[in-house]
């Protein structure tokens, strides 16, 4: 092994069906820089560019298993329309964030104890 | 929502590239269950029927990046030939395994901390 050993750990939500992931999570912190959906979604397609990302399915499929609304949205007007985070989904992103890093942190002392083993070896 | 949210983890071992995950490790610990390649990929099919299970190529693949074989192989003679996990196998899938359950334990105590705030909610 000529690189070290790390490892990447996703956290994808279930309320029944899976209904929130890193996916929709970083479509809602776009839809907070951009105000857009539209331009979220752009910019999520560019950061991956594996597939198209059907923001809108993502985001409605979210909604309807969490049962929750995750987006303002209006269209048109003086603003040009636009979109913007329910405190419910605020709410919900925050904790997913957190949840994610305090995982993360837990998971280092982990991989150390059970990967330790490795370490040294070429 | 309806059901209580829940979440799953998903880990990836990477040494530079992506080199271990719950596919590969399925499919070892199909390999010990049935002494064949061969047979782990088919019950491997069996359980994900969303793709066909390249099993040898994941195999191989690990191999190339993590610097160690996985595998070992033997072609016909009386007992019809097979596979069997070598040592460092062995060890890996252990780590990986011990390793995935206590990134969960971890977990569990975190998911009530940072999603306690949806309960009781319908």
């Amino acid at each position: 092994m000529e690189e070290k050993l790390s490892y990447r750990n996703t956290v994808r939500l279930f309320a029944g069906e899976k209904c929130f992931g890193p996916g929709v999570a970083q479509l809602l912190r776009h839809v907070q820089e951009f105000h857009s959906l539209r331009s979220a979604a752009k910019a999520q397609m560019t950061s991956s560019a594996s597939q198209p990302v059907w923001a809108w399915t993502i985001v409605k499929s979210s909604e309807r298993i969490l049962g929750v609304q995750l987006l303002n949205t209006s269209v048109g007007g003086r603003s040009g329309g636009g979109a913007q985070l329910t405190e419910e989904a605020v709410l919900l992103l925050e904790a997913y964030t957190a949840f994610c890093a305090d995982l993360h942190a837990a998971g280092d002392a982990l991989f150390a104890q059970h990967f330790g083993y490795l370490e040294g070896r070429s």
